[in-house]
């Protein structure tokens, strides 16, 4: 997979994606990925991309002309999906993430000041996202949490032992919770089952503890999530449960 | 209003907070923010922050004693309130953040790895947040999305001239689309109202079009947003030309 961003603030994406596991997922070839300068396809000596809007609003747009020099010299003769990250976009989930991670050629295009002028946007973007219902400076701190995202859905990324699979959301189910040693802190201690290594019964545990979790703190998710019979049966018991003594659960 | 990150990565939240909008705003003294590195509170001589977790599951997770050290030598005699940032949290939005930057005092711990030994958020955490619907490597980039969205709400970040009232999701729309020079770029004109000079009809059309973009991209805001007389007749007209021509509006 190739991916490449173009942005304002190339150094700061590139600092960002240089680090953590996603860093070494890259070093090791797992995807390519390059962040662009757009001010660099200036095209006057002072090298400016911005100029002030038609619309009497104050603040800066970016102009149209940088933006499509530079999406021409990277694309070249390929056809990238291009995304822009704005918030008129649609709303990122891990869903979004599955389904970009299979494309083989992303340009991830990110505004900042007060946005882009509209009609580089109709040329060239193929989807505009979202990273949720709140404003930023810029498009590029989503556009690093969109490819952290798609990264870890790659086959390399996440070690062999740890798999995406097995976190929040990805079954729609939020994750149970987990505790490290000691077995005793402050007067806390760890969930007797996990202590038994009893394998089936830790994976019982595991299972109720997800569902315990959504129903308590998201249950919206439970409506979209696939359940079996005996995920039923847990969540009839939960919600028993919480209805009994609702100030234990709030 | 003051803002401590806890965290394993603090030189990259640093730097992406250090540029910018919000690195100006934090310059000039509109908030203060301290990144603090969570190892630093270690108890091994080997600075040990993680161990495995009892549920059998793979990977790493944060122990429980570094963060509780981390956190009590920040806070000392205060009581910040205390966000963690987590894909089981309420999803971050507009709201949120303004909510957020009322605060006078905010500390936001950072998972990474596998996640956080439970018993240290129990004793800690006053609120878990979410950016959205997927999982990341770490909840540095959460933070910093949080503390630029919230930053970008109190006085003195943006410009004068600027505001972040004017913007999608403020009132609960989304934004206009904007133009800036060259009037005709690639054949595409500016919309003529916008050379007019007329004030008036200017306004109008911004209002028209944050309501038309809206609609189309993510109706399900207009039930929740504050209409008057003039927004639903606009509406009604918005809504009879899509439907005349839905192919043009998809």
């Amino acid at each position: 997979m190739r991916i490449d961003i173009a942005t304002l603030f190339p150094e700061l994406c590139e600092t960002w994606l240089s680090a953590s596991i996603v860093g070494r997922a890259r070093e090791a070839g797992v995807f390519e990925l390059k962040c662009h300068q757009i001010r660099d396809y200036a095209f006057d000596k002072h090298k400016r991309v911005d100029d002030t809007p038609y619309s009497e609003r104050q603040g800066m747009l970016m102009m149209a002309e940088p933006i499509w020099q530079c999406y021409k010299a990277v694309a070249g003769d390929r056809k990238p999906y291009v995304v822009f990250m704005s918030p008129k976009g649609k709303t990122l989930n891990q869903q979004k993430c599955l389904e970009l991670s299979k494309k083989s050629d992303l340009f991830i295009l990110c505004g900042h000041y007060e946005g882009v002028d509209q009609r580089v946007l109709d040329k060239i973007v193929d989807e505009e996202i979202s990273l949720g219902d709140f404003v930023l400076t810029g498009g590029e701190l989503p556009a690093v949490v969109l490819v952290d995202g798609i990264a870890r859905m790659l086959d390399g990324t996440l070690g062999k032992s740890v798999s995406h699979e097995d976190e929040s959301h990805f079954d729609g189910l939020l994750e149970y919770p987990q505790y490290t040693r000691p077995e005793v802190w402050q007067g806390m201690a760890v969930p007797e089952v996990l202590l038994s290594g009893h394998r089936d019964n830790i994976l019982k545990w595991r299972r109720y503890k997800k569902l315990e979790e959504t129903y308590k703190k998201r249950p919206e998710l439970l409506e979209t999530a696939e359940l079996d019979l005996v995920d039923r049966a847990y969540l009839s018991e939960i919600s028993a449960i919480c209805d009994e003594h609702p100030k234990f659960f709030d």
